[in-house]
C-alpha cells in the first residue's frame, strides 16, 4: 500500500503535467476497455457496435482518472485499478446513452457526435445502455478473481458501484433532473439532484480507487471524504461551460441548460457567483486532502482538483 | 448443507402440492421484496411508484422459486435463497420493462395492467428499468453481508447474475429477438436466441439457490444442469400458451407472437410437435435430476418441471 505512487509503465507522476497524465491514463483505460469489450464483429454485431460507438467518442475518462490517481496517491499500482476505472465509465457511458433518449432529453448531439440512438436505433440504445449498466458487475467480479484479489475487496467494489447508481444515485438524480425541467427549483434541491445525478458516481470513483490500493476497508469512506469538493467543483463547473465554452470545443450545443429552461449553478447564482463558489469549493477539496496521512501522494489529486475548476470542456 | 429442507416457517415439502409450493415461497419472495425496495412515499416517489407497480403486478415469481426450491433442494435454509431469489425477479421485471417500451415491442398491456410506460411515462420506465437492474448488486452484496456470508460466495452470486445479462445473456436475446422479429429464422437460431432471454437467467436461478445452499463452488455449474432443460421447457410452453390460452388467464393478449410474425416453438414445430419436444425435454430434465447424489432433495424440483410444462398462465 505505501510503494512508490504510479508503479507499471507510467511515468512518475511528479514529472508530468496533469494534461499529460490524464491523456497518458485515459489511453490505459482505453486500451484496457478495448480487451474486455467484445469485439463489434461479435455475433451480436450491431449491439456491441453500439456500446463501442458510445465507449470510444472521445471521453475525457474523468471518473476513471480520478479512480487511478487515488488508487496511486495511496500507494497502489495503476494496473489494480483499471478493472474498477472501466467499470466506473461504462456506467457513466450507460446513463449518457439513456439520458440522450428522445424519451428523457432528447438529444441528438453527444461528444461532437450524433448520440447512440440516433446513429444506431433506439431500441439499440436502451439495450447498449442495459449491457453497459449490468457489465461492469461481472467485469469488476471476475478482474478480481483472476488477479486473486481477496473476495471481501472486490465485493466491496461491486458495493460501491451499484449505490452510486442505486441509493440516492444516478437514477434518482435523472429523475429529479426529468421532473425539474422546466421550473425552477431552489439552490438546496439543485445541490441535493447533483449531488446524486454526478457526484454519487464521482464518490465512488475515489473511494474504488481507494479500495484496489488496498486500503484497510474501514478506512476508504473517511479517507476519500476530497471526493465530495471534487465532485460538487465538478457539477458547478459543467455548469459554467455550458454558458461560456463554444459547441466545437465542448462536443455538444451550448446554452442547451438554458434552452431546456433547467437549473444550473449559473442561473442560480449567476456566472460570477458560480465561478466563486467553485473556488470556494476546490479550496474544501484541498483541505480534504491536507487532512490526510503524511503517506499518501497528493501530489496528482491536488492538480485534478484544479484542473476541474479551469477546464476547457 | 445438509439439513432438513425447507426451514424457517415453511411448511415440509412433501405434504403440500406444488401450486401450494409456489403461492407459499412467492408470498415469502413479496414480503421480502416490500422490505428490500424504497417506498413509494421516498421523496423519489414516482420513481419507486413505478418500480412498485411493476414488481407487484402479480408476476409468477417462477425464477426466485427455481432459486429456493435449488437450495432447498440442497439443503439450504429458504431465507439464505431470498437476497438472490429477489434479484432474479428485479432483473427480469426490469428486462420485461425495457422490452415493453414503444421502440421495443410496443407492449401496452403486461399482466393484465398497463405496461410500465403507459401507466407512468416513458421516461420513468426507461430509469425504472435501470433501477431494477442494478440494485440487485447492492441487494445481494449488502444482505451477504449482513448475514456474514463469506465473500467469496457472495461474489460468485453477482458473477452469475451479471453474467446472466451480458455474457450471453438478455440482454442479447432481446437484440436478437428485435433483429429477428418479421422474419423466419431457422429453428437453431430460435434455440440460441431463447437460451440468452429467457435460458440463462433460468439457470442462473438455479446455480444462485446452490451456491446459497453452500454447495462447493466447483460444483455448483455440473450440479445445476437440470437448468438447462427446463430453461427450455420453459419457453417452449410459454410460446404454446400463446397459441392456446385465453388473454385473462395469460395477462397479455393471446397470438401476439403471430401477429409480431414472431418465430416461435409452434411456429417452427406446429402445435403438436411443440408440446412434444417440450415433453422430451421435461423428461430430460428429470434425467438430470436422476443424476444428482443422493443427498439431494429432487421432489419439489421434479414437481416443478412437471409443472412448468402442464401450467396454464
Amino acid at each position: 500500500m505505501r510503494g512508490a505512487p504510479g508503479g507499471g509503465h507510467c511515468p512518475p507522476i511528479a514529472l508530468i503535467d496533469i494534461t499529460t497524465y490524464l491523456e497518458e491514463r485515459g489511453a490505459r483505460v482505453d486500451s484496457y476497455l478495448d480487451t474486455v469489450l467484445p469485439a463489434a464483429s461479435h455475433a451480436h454485431g450491431r449491439l456491441y457496435e453500439a456500446v463501442r460507438y458510445s465507449i470510444f467518442a472521445g471521453g475525457k475518462r474523468f471518473r476513471p482518472a480520478l479512480c487511478i490517481a487515488s488508487c496511486e496517491a495511496f500507494g497502489g499500482l495503476t494496473e489494480a485499478a483499471l478493472p474498477a476505472a472501466a467499470a466506473l465509465e461504462l456506467i457513466h457511458v450507460s446513463s449518457l446513452i439513456h439520458d440522450d433518449l428522445p424519451c428523457m432529453d432528447d438529444s441528438d448531439l453527444r461528444r461532437g457526435r450524433p448520440s447512440c440512438h440516433r446513429a444506431f436505433a433506439e431500441s439499440l440504445a436502451v439495450l447498449a445502455g442495459d449491457w453497459l449498466l449490468c457489465f461492469p458487475f461481472a467485469l469488476v467480479a471476475e478482474a478480481g478473481e483472476s488477479a486473486g484479489v481477496e473476495s471481501a475487496r472486490t465485493l466491496r467494489l461491486v458495493r460501491e458501484l451499484a449505490e452510486a447508481v442505486c441509493r440516492a444515485g444516478i437514477v434518482e438524480g435523472q429523475a429529479e433532473d426529468l421532473d425539474a425541467e422546466a421550473r425552477h427549483i431552489s439552490f438546496e434541491a439543485l445541490r441535493a439532484l447533483h449531488a446524486r445525478k454526478t457526484g454519487s458516481l464521482i464518490r465512488a470513483a475515489a473511494r474504488c480507487g481507494l479500495i484496489a490500493a488496498g486500503v484497510p476497508l474501514d478506512d476508504v469512506v473517511r479517507f476519500a471524504a476530497y471526493a465530495e469538493p471534487l465532485g460538487l467543483a465538478f457539477q458547478i463547473a459543467d455548469d459554467i461551460l455550458d454558458v461560456v465554452s463554444d459547441e466545437s470545443t465542448l462536443g455538444k450545443p451550448v446554452g442547451a441548460d438554458d434552452a431546456n429552461q433547467k437549473s444550473t449553478y449559473v442561473s442560480c447564482l449567476g456566472l460570477e457567483g458560480a465561478q466563486e463558489m467553485a473556488a470556494r469549493v476546490a479550496v474544501d477539496a484541498h483541505r480534504e486532502l491536507d487532512a490526510l496521512p503524511d503517506w499518501v501522494d497528493t501530489r496528482v489529486l491536488r492538480a485534478l482538483v484544479d484542473f476541474v475548476v479551469d477546464r476547457r470542456s
